[in-house]
Formats: structure tokens, sequence, C-alpha cells
């Protein structure tokens, strides 16, 4: 029996186990290569990563340390009795070695497979090597496998009073893109159940759990969700606060860690979480672009079809939109600048960004055309007319009220003016540099800092004219930010109008 | 600039950096997903994965931390000023991709993948789904450029005045087969140059350097082991020793971890080091069988073209014998036993295990009959010649004197006779099951531990009789093996003889 010690280590999904080189329960283990061990003495075992130490610092022999991942999942305090083993490879690897070998897998080795990632038995490497087996090659039925296996049986939310439960997702990639907090009223105020699950960033300046986590509470648990929701039609929730989908989150960052992006993956991985979510009808948006996550239209029709026909196995309505990704939504890049963004359209100010407007009022109109009541095409005429009518301010605020209202951060006051070094038209916008230096002014740390975008396509420019601003609250990041800015703003200037 | 500290964690080939979370150079990072940073300030820049902590004792706000590993790849003292920097992902990361697309990739491709695997750009998860990728499919010339980008261009040993230098590789997973050991100063003794490079037991009983090691030292460097074969004709070194072929220690602990071994890569992997050591003709033994590496003949006769194929193209003359790889080769499994067998063999003792002097003979005679002067078929006689006069131990004890006798380690003390339940006949003995319970007796951590097989297939036994005897030195490691052994000793016996 060891002693549980916390190592105030993060190492972002993995679990670790570190063990003393003098502990005794170390010589049982075949140690000269990567071992993963199990650890007893909580309601479930828990894997981890074996590193070992010779620093009595970190864990001394009779200790058992685990980083600050693996300690939270064991649930004991320090000091209580847990004993170790070297933990056998799961035999659902097994069926990761078919793939790799180009078999068909059944539902139930799916299963098996994602039933073993969510309880951490899995290494970050074999997790890797079962995305890059999935990626060469996947029918549809397995694609629909791995989908029903990431939602899991028991952990979903149902919906036992409500026909129709809708919402509007989109794949990402795109900056500033925050229409879901316009959509949400929209849709709720017209009486439609939307329970938004909603990211936080992980590689991108903000999520929509962040923006919304600047206006209200978003975190809470699906009984609540489900208060909410019956109550006022619509909720915004970040989707970690939730119990679903559990093995999403490790798929997640290996896929991004690694950049093993495929579409049999990122179908599945979307409609799992609505499937879980309990979602009947679905919106789904993917922009395209050359700097979009899809970038061209062949690519996003074949990405259309698959997620139509999973959607239809799993009697999901899915209507696939694809729309225009070619550079950043509204003004705002970072939290704080989004939230006053989705603010400035629901109160129908003049100075709200008219891109963000029209792209809401469209995406929200397309769910409302999910209601067999409503005549083809006046889906947009009415999302106009909640949101002009402050129908849909007034949901949001109910919303935000419910959901408990945030002291909100506040906006980063080291500001930077990047101007144009020509006259000319705004020619594009680099979606991936503006995330890049928007990264680095501190936005996927810090809710304050971010990039106001003043110059969008199009626009006319004179030189020394400012085209974005810089906001950071910490003067590192903001160093940062400056650094990067003056190698490539992002913005291409064409010296004459096109126009 | 931050200050340099070790942190004493071993992780087992993965780079590790560790920073406080209060660090300002942490503020410029995406650390939300897993990160891989690069650190400047010695020789080279060192990559690292990067986990951080808000323990002081760790690591304080302006110091980084650094693993055992990554430490010693960055030869600087604790308190040298550093600097770190998020490390992009290479770009040769994109053709990792391509192949996961099913791509054919060029010969540069291989090259810049490898150097950047060597360098430890690339984190453990990109190492294992380039395995995968390459696992659905390879061309034999993508084998042959990987081979080459392998063994790289530089770090080769070269043989100027060596027309002939031969080896024998086996490609592994039969417990107590040291036969390389008897055929190498049988090989030298007759004059050709024979530099046996041979590894440390990974999750083996033990590897031939560690047999060898009981005996001699095995630690030198190419200069060394090229003045060693021309004054001797043979030198048996730890590969680890020389700095050939950085990438393919990686490599192999990635694929024994994740358990991705396909033909492809045991090829590549085998010849790229044969190449790197400037092996001109080559024995290589495949051991067929059903607890073995390779469980068909059809597995091995694949195996043998594939190799043979890459082999011509690289100017490597091979030999691939398939042998009986049913059961353990000789009593002895673990370095002291092992070693024990090797002078028995080569002092021609009357209790030699005859399968280990038969086998060596018989591959000693294929690697001489790679001279153009033997007549067909004189290999074997010849070999058991120089064996039988005496010539080779002669000649062992040569390569022990010019390389360094070691102090041997002493034979385990803590014993057990593990016993027949039934009167009967051997009928098999399972390798992974013998390997298991002398690891779990602390043979792959200590050259003294290990199992001495007194009986092998085909011996009768009398109910009560020893099967074989387990020898620990350490009490912890004799009790695991005494648990596990109660189970499943590995040995069937049929009750009555088939002879």
């Amino acid at each position: 029996m060891l002693s549980l010690k916390k190592v105030s280590v993060q190492s972002f999904e993995d679990n670790i186990a570190y063990i003393h080189k003098s502990c005794t329960g170390y010589r049982a283990f075949d140690v000269k290569t990567i071992t993963r061990i199990e650890i007893h003495g909580g309601i479930q075992p828990v894997y981890a990563s074996l590193h070992i130490t010779e620093d009595i610092n970190i864990v001394k022999p009779d200790e058992l340390g685990l980083n600050s991942e693996a300690y939270e999942k064991l649930g004991l305090p320090e000091g209580a009795n847990v004993s170790i083993a070297q933990s056998p490879q799961p035999p659902s690897v097994e069926s990761v070695k078919r793939k790799m070998e180009g078999s068909i897998l059944s539902a139930g080795e799916y299963t098996a497979v994602i039933n073993d990632i969510s309880s951490n038995r899995y290494s970050m490497m074999e997790v890797a090597s079962f995305l890059v087996a999935c990626g060469s090659f996947m029918t549809a039925q397995e694609i629909l496998s791995l989908t029903e296996a990431i939602a899991g049986e028991n952990e979903r939310v149902f919906w036992d009073n409500e026909e129709m439960v809708v919402d509007h997702h989109c794949i990402g990639g795109i900056p500033g893109n925050k229409v879901d907090l316009i959509i949400a009223p929209i849709v709720a105020a017209y009486g439609m159940a939307i329970p938004k699950t909603a990211a936080r960033s992980i590689t991108s300046c903000s999520g929509v759990a962040d923006v919304m986590g600047v206006l209200a509470n978003v975190d809470f648990n699906e009984t609540k969700l489900k208060q909410l929701v019956t109550e006022n039609r619509g909720a915004i929730v970040c989707k970690d606060s939730l119990s679903i989908a559990p093995a999403s989150k490790i798929l997640s960052t290996v896929e991004r860690s690694v950049g093993v992006i495929n579409q049999q993956h990122v179908a599945a991985s979307i409609l799992a979480l609505k499937l879980a979510t309990g979602i009947t009808h679905l919106v789904l948006d993917v922009p395209v672009g050359p700097k979009a996550r899809i970038k061209s239209m062949p690519e996003a029709m074949r990405l259309r079809k698959l997620i139509e026909y999973v959607g239809d196995m799993l009697s999901i309505e899915v209507d696939v939109v694809v729309t225009d990704g070619s550079e950043p939504i509204g003004s705002g890049v970072g939290a704080v600048l989004e939230a006053r963004d989705v603010m400035r359209v629901l109160r129908c100010k003049d100075n709200a960004p008219q891109d963000l407007r029209e792209k809401s009022l469209f995406l929200a109109g397309r769910l409302l055309e999910f209601d067999p009541n409503l005549r083809g095409g006046q889906g947009y005429h009415i999302a106009k007319d909640i949101l002009d009518s402050g129908k849909a301010l007034e949901m949001m605020n109910k919303i935000i009220y419910s959901q408990g209202r945030e002291a909100p951060p506040v906006l980063g006051q080291l500001t930077r003016d990047v101007v144009a070094n020509t006259t000319g038209v705004v020619e594009a916008i680099d979606n991936n540099r503006i995330m890049r230096i928007g990264v680095l002014a501190g936005a996927s740390q810090d809710r304050g800092a971010g990039l106001d975008l003043i110059k969008k396509v199009g626009d006319s420019v004179e030189q020394g004219e400012t085209l974005f601003r810089i906001h950071s609250t910490n003067p590192t990041d903001f160093a940062f930010a400056n650094g990067v800015v003056e190698g490539y703003s992002g913005y291409e200037i064409s010296p004459r109008s096109h126009y």
C-alpha cells in the first residue's frame, strides 16, 4: 500500500503517476518501456502513465504521486491508502490493431474502444493510433457506430416533454463567430427548445462558452439545463460542465495536438455531442474559405453528405448550411469584445456589426423553418421581426438572469492601433493570423484581451488609418502581440479599389 | 531568460519541460492543448513536452525544469540561462498527414520526418501517428527510403579496409537466445570482420548486450569498435553506445508501447541499423512459432522477400534463415545464466545446452559460407571444427580481454524449483509466459535474476521433478515471480509419451 500525494502538474488530459525509484511496487513492472499503471483505492480505478523519480520532494518511496488531472479523478484525499498494478493493454487495443490492418470494426468494438478511452485506459499514443487508423478508411456504418459509442448509452440528456429540441453548431475556425448568442434568444423567443452546448476555447481566441461567460454563468449540470430550457425555452451551457460524451474531450485534445482532422471524426464527434444532448433538429454551419477549416466546396459537400447520412440514421434532422468563411465575423475577437458585439446586435444599435446580424438572422431563420407550421421562406423574416422588436433582447436578459449574471471582466487597457501602410481597399483578412495575434495578446487565457477589427474586407482605408486595435491586460502578452504584428498583420490591402 | 533546473523524472524517451504557472514565458503559449516547446541555450535546441506546475519545489517562476532525459540532451549545468519558445509543429508533419491520406512519400520526405523525430521535434503521439500511417501501406521503394532515412547519411561506421563486414541478427522474441555470443567468436576466429551490435533488453529478460555485459564491457564508441574489429576481427558492442541511427530508439519505444509491429517497419529498422554499421553480409534469423514474434510460415516468407528486396537495393547481401521458434533456446533465461550457457558451449562442456550449440553452429556456418572461397555445404563443419578445437573459446577470451573484463554479477540466491504436477513428457513451453515469469523474477533490471530451464520440450518428467528454477536477488521480485508461477508455469506436460 502506498500513500497518496497530489503532485501539482498539469499535463493536458493525460493522467500521470509518479513513483520513487526505490518504491517496492515499482520493481514488479517492465519499466524499460512506457508503462501504464492502474491505481486502486477510489470508487473506480484510475489509469495513468508512469513517471519515475529519485527526488523525495516529488514523492517518497512509500508514496504514490498523481498529477492534478489524475488526483481529481481518483477522488481520495492526500494520505489515503492506494495500491498500484501494471495495467495490461486493454483488450480493445486489438480492435485498433485490426483497424490499422484495414478491417471493418463492429459497433461493439467501437463501444469497447471508446469506453476504454474515456476511462483513460489508453495512452495518448494509443488514442493517436486509433484516430489515425480510423482516418484511412471507415464505412458509413462504422461512422455511425463510432458516433453512438462516443455519445454513450446512459449519460444522455433525455427530454421527455419536448417533441422538438433544436441546436445550431458551427464547425469552427472563424475568429469572432458568436452567432449562437444571437440565434439562441431568437429561437427561444419563438418558443422552440434550444439547449445550446458551447465550448471553451482550445486553440482559438475564445469559444462561445467564454463569450457567454462574460455575461452569465455557463457552468451547470443536466438537471439545471433541463429546468432552464423548460422555463425559458433556451439556455447556453458549457459542454464541459455536463457529464456527457466523456471520450470526446480526450479525442479532440489528441486530434488537435497531432492535427489529425479527418471528416469521419469531425462528423462523429459533432453528432455524438448532439445525440447525447438529445437534439432532434440541427442546423450545421460549414464555413468555407482559404483560411477556414474547410477549404473547398467539394470538401464541404463530402462532409455535408456524410453528416446527413449519419444524422438520418440517428433520427436527427440535420440542415447543413455552407457559408462564407473567408474573413472573421463581426468586429470583436476575444470574449469581452465579442460579448459587446452580441449585445449591440441584440440591442439593434447602429454600431452593431452588420455581418454578424445578417449571419445570425439567416441561421436562426433556418432553425425556425424546422417548425412544420411555418411557411417555407418565412424563417428569416420572423427571426428579423423577433430581433427588431426587442423580443430577442428580452429573452437574452431572461436567460442571463436565470443562469446567473457574472461580474463582467474588464476590457484590456493596453492598446495599440495597427494601421494601414498603404491607401486602398481591404482585399483579404487571414483568419489564422488574426487568431494568432489575438492568442498572443492574451485572448485564449484572458477574457479581456483580444482584437477589435475596425476594417473588414471591402472597406476603403487611407494610409495610417487604423485596421484593428490590440487589447491586452498583461504587459508580457501585449509585448508578444506587438512583436508578431510587426511581421504580418493578416490584412491584405490592394493599392486601388477594384470596385 | 530562465534558469535551468534538473527535475529528477524519467519518462521513457519523451523530453519533458516544467514551467511554473506564473512564469512569464508561459503566457505566450496556447496552453489549452498539449504543447511542445523548444529550449535554447545549449549547442542545439532541445524539444520537449510542456508540463505546468504550481509547486515551487518542482520549479520556481524564473526556472525552467527539464526531466532527466531532456536535461542530459541540453548539456548545460543547472543555473544556466536558457530561453524557451513554443515549438511550431515541424513542417514534416504535413508529410505524415499526406501518408495518412494514402499518399506515397518521397525519399526526401522520409528523411525530413526521421530527422525531426531524432531531434525530438515530434511528440510521442506524432511518432505513433507516423508509425500507424506507414502501417497501412508502403511501397517497396518507400521502405527503402525509410531505411536509408533511419540509417542517416553521416553517422555511419565506414570500413575503409574491409571488403566484407558480416553480422547475424535475430528478429527476437525467443527467451534465452544468445547464439550471437557463440557465432561472433567462431566467425572472428575464421578471420571474418564481425562488429556485432547488440541490444539491451527492453521488454524481455535480457538482451545480447546484457549477457555480454556479464563477461565484458560493451559500451564503447565507433572508433574503439573499428580498432577492436581490426585487431581481433570481432567485437560485441551495445548499439546504444554508438551514435548511429538515433531515431530508431524513439521509434522502437513507441512501437513497443503501442504494439504497432508491422513488417515494413521491422524490415526498415533492422536494415537501417546494419546499413549504419557498415555491414555488407547479414544472416537474419526469423524464428517461427505459435508464441514467437512471427507466428506462421507465410508471414515469415513475406518478411523474407521484403528484407531481401530492400537488402539488394542497399547492396547488403542478406541470407534470411527461418528457424524453429517454438520454445526457449538453451537453459538459462536472464543475463548471468545465459552467459553461463555461452561459456559452457564455448568450453565444449558436457552440460552445455545442445540446442544452443547446434543453432549457433548452423547460423555461424551460414555466415562462413559468405566466403566465396568456401565450398557450399562446408560452413557448418568448419564452424564445428573452430568450436571443438577451442579456437572459438580462445577468440572469445581475446574479445573479452580487449573490451575489458567486468566483475561478473552474482547469480540470484533466492531460488525456487517449479515442479511437474504430473508425470509425462514436456509438450510445449510458452515463450511469453517464461519471459513474463523471468521479468517478474527481476531479470529485466537485475542481471543475476532469471530462470534456469532444467527440462525442455520432448523431455520426460516425473511428477514432482523440477521443470525450472527461479533465481532472484531481491525478495520483492522473488515474491512476484512466485505469485504468478502458481497460476501457470508456461510448461505443458502431456500425461503419456507420444514418442
